[in-house]
């Protein structure tokens, strides 16, 4: 009977003895990993389970908590997919869409991605070489961009000459970004004036050869996607490359940037639009010397939190699938949408599409179609004039032409939004055109010269 | 014998199963906090321990490793404070000083200060209600500042007449900012012009009382830390409160900042120079509208990486002592270096620092002195005309007066650096000043009248 006793106590003993060992082996691991167990924390544990609580809040799917979001009750409130609403998002609503396309691809890469801030990281104002500028993060945007001379900037003020008497004309084509005007009129300097369209204001009285120009030439063009060329050539002319969608989700790289000045952003790269970061890259030593006392002068670089970022955000992005794999995920989205979106166009006559045709894409090695950021929309009938307002009516939201310069009868239409907002805009779509009928007059039907098919490809039915 | 071992087993089982039930509550302990076991973690983990490793890195006390910094061989490199060097910051270096008086105060208070970033955080350009502010952030700031209208911006550009025939004339009282005139002068804006120093202007033949006027008025000022009132009134004037400095360590606060715009910034509350942010608040609607213009032209609001940090850096303040301790960590800091330097100076004929009468502050409910970010030094002796160049000499680093738009027998010297730095001013100093002796002629004996006083406060020995 003790034998036995002792037996059973034994087999206790090495069980309970196997179990110390595990359990040993569970709190003083060092692998650390996802879904593993890591090493144990002291002082990021707090901010790591915050972060986690946040992330796991449930929102039908059509939205999501975030840190610096409010509370109810300690539960953080879900933000919803622009055309979600209600507590849980779960109601549907017109919508604009928040450009979100590539969110998925960064929930799927919620580890390589997370960044630990502590309080004091990088308070100085500037960093130990004395620049303003992350020499880590430069290193890691040389690998997008490898040509002699890197700057981050938010924003390029101006590339206006020096002691001139007259200022800097700054031009662009239609159909181009709104923003170059109103933000060239808005500061109103001495040293420059926003002259609108390039070929229109090259048969002005104003323009000279002796004119010192800025052109604006933002390739892939927002609102139509085409790669453009300046209009103007010359010895004064400088060209500003806004390479915004320069990336090859959204057009066939046909060869590597090049331009003397050109800008890029993260926010159509890893989709980060709300970081506000880019940079520039500038082979004129002079101008990045104006462009650095123009830094210094305005905010001192970009913050160093931003800058931090950005560097996590990129080393991600090199670390999946050796860089090539957000690439992968972002252009089989615009694919996807671009498949979806020309076969509901092209059961209308009412709407057309601005197309460019297939190149030879040096990124990936065939010839392919572009797949735009934006469908710049046409409505074809002569009673259209307003065709955001036909969009809106069926609870499509876009943006009119004319903030494009061009006619009213254009909208562009962002294909950037959340999947979810997106399956609502080609649901939308569908059901208006569907309920077209064949009985107005064609736009198409005026056309008789050269002139009026300019005037049509920019402008509307007259 | 059988019931000797049966008892030892049964001893061994015992405590056996003791330490598997400590093992199992430290393993499923679910209440977190630092020192303590917390939740088991996903996919901040690895992020949490990367910025563990990079704290963890010792360099001799005078120096960190950043997350963003290089790493030699997987080890993150040590980046010194200025006065110090080498690969583990033990080498004595001339110096600036960065400003990093208070990062023992949130290496102290890491737990609550640090901050998890996911891959998808704001990714859109806008929050959820389509602007371009955090909400929540905007809530923490009112804690500061409860003031009727506040707006997040990194800089005010201006404040500018709309459809005016002049310019508006920008001043400042000497000795003022330098970035104020550069800043104006840069932009060459149809709409300002920086005209200097107000009293001065003010007797020119350009002024009259129809010109638009924009004072910059920083209280307490920098260089010299006085508190300061507009020199121009008017109802064409306008006045810009800069209070950067506006703080109970830095300055007695005699009444609640009141102006009708004012700009404050947590460069110099929390000491993150590095996170370029501030707010303005603002009490004029146009000025209001006309300022979110600017900011949705220029930068569509601050980087919400940076928002989040300033969030979570304002989170920590209200959350440590009530939001008491840090205002009561930075007051010692600076007390004590103020002490140290005046003792100093007071053994010295050579120089003089700048100091304003004590006052009652609302803040500590009693009078006390002043307690500048930056002495504002001056060298008595006629030889002395560059008051710099004899600190240099002394491997100390300051500001020429000339800078700040008075004469360069004045210097400005930091006392926001790392203790580190401050220590070895304070050694220099003490060293310099040791070696004086009497037999230079001082600039005071030259005095005799008004005119001259006031010459000699702001330039220098004639």
């Amino acid at each position: 009977m003790a034998k036995i006793q002792s037996s059973i106590y034994g087999v206790f003993f090495v069980f309970s003895v196997i179990l110390n060992l595990y359990c040993f082996i569970n709190l003083h691991y060092v692998g650390g990993g996802v879904g593993g167990k890591g090493k144990q924390l002291s002082w990021t544990q707090k901010a790591a389970e915050e972060a986690e609580a946040v992330a796991a809040v449930s929102c039908s799917g059509h939205g999501r908590a975030y840190l610096d979001g409010f509370s109810v009750d300690g539960k953080p409130i879900c933000e919803c997919n622009t055309c979600f609403g209600g507590p849980d998002c779960s109601a549907i609503l017109p919508c604009f869409g928040d450009p979100l396309f590539l969110e998925p691809f960064w929930m799927e890469h919620a580890a390589s991605s997370a960044l630990v801030v502590v309080g004091w990281h990088r308070m100085s104002y500037t960093f130990n070489d004395h620049s303003f500028i992350s020499r880590n993060l430069e290193n890691h945007i040389r690998k997008y961009t490898p040509l002699p001379r890197t700057l981050l900037q938010m924003e390029v003020y101006a590339l206006s000459p020096e002691n001139s008497s007259s200022p800097a004309r700054v031009v662009a084509s239609i159909p181009y970004f709104p923003l170059y005007g109103t933000q060239t009129d808005y500061f109103n300097s001495v040293n420059f004036e926003f002259e609108g369209d390039a070929s229109s204001w090259m048969n002005t009285t104003s323009s000279d050869s002796s004119s010192n120009v800025i052109e604006f030439v933002t390739s892939p063009n927002n609102p139509d996607g085409l790669l453009k060329k300046p209009t103007i050539q010359g010895s004064t002319v400088k060209a500003i490359y806004d390479h915004a969608y320069y990336w090859p989700h959204f057009t066939p790289i046909p060869a590597p940037a090049d331009g003397d000045l050109m800008i890029f952003t993260i926010s159509k790269l890893t989709g980060h639009a709300g970081s506000r970061f880019g940079w520039a890259v500038v082979k004129d030593e002079g101008v990045y010397q104006r462009m650095m006392t123009y830094m210094s002068l305005s905010e001192m670089g970009v913050s160093r939190d931003t800058q931090l970022r950005a560097l996590k955000l990129l080393k991600a992005v090199v670390q999946e699938g050796n860089g090539k794999e957000i690439f992968d995920f972002a252009y089989k989205t615009m694919r996807n949408r671009w498949e979806k979106l020309r076969q509901v166009i092209s059961m209308s006559k009412r709407f057309s599409i601005e197309e460019s045709p297939p190149q030879f894409c040096i990124f990936s090695q065939k010839v392919r179609g572009s797949t735009p950021a934006y469908a710049w929309v046409k409505c074809e009938r002569k009673e259209d004039k307003d065709c955001t307002a036909v969009l809106r009516a069926a609870n499509i939201i876009g943006r009119e032409g004319s903030r494009f310069a061009a006619g009213d009868c254009h909208v562009r239409l962002s294909l950037l939004k959340s999947q979810d907002d997106f399956d609502q805009l080609i649901h939308r779509l569908s059901n208006l055109i569907s309920e077209e009928d064949g009985t107005s007059k064609l736009c198409e039907e005026d056309h008789n010269n050269q002139h009026f098919v300019d005037y049509y490809k920019y402008y509307c039915c007259i």
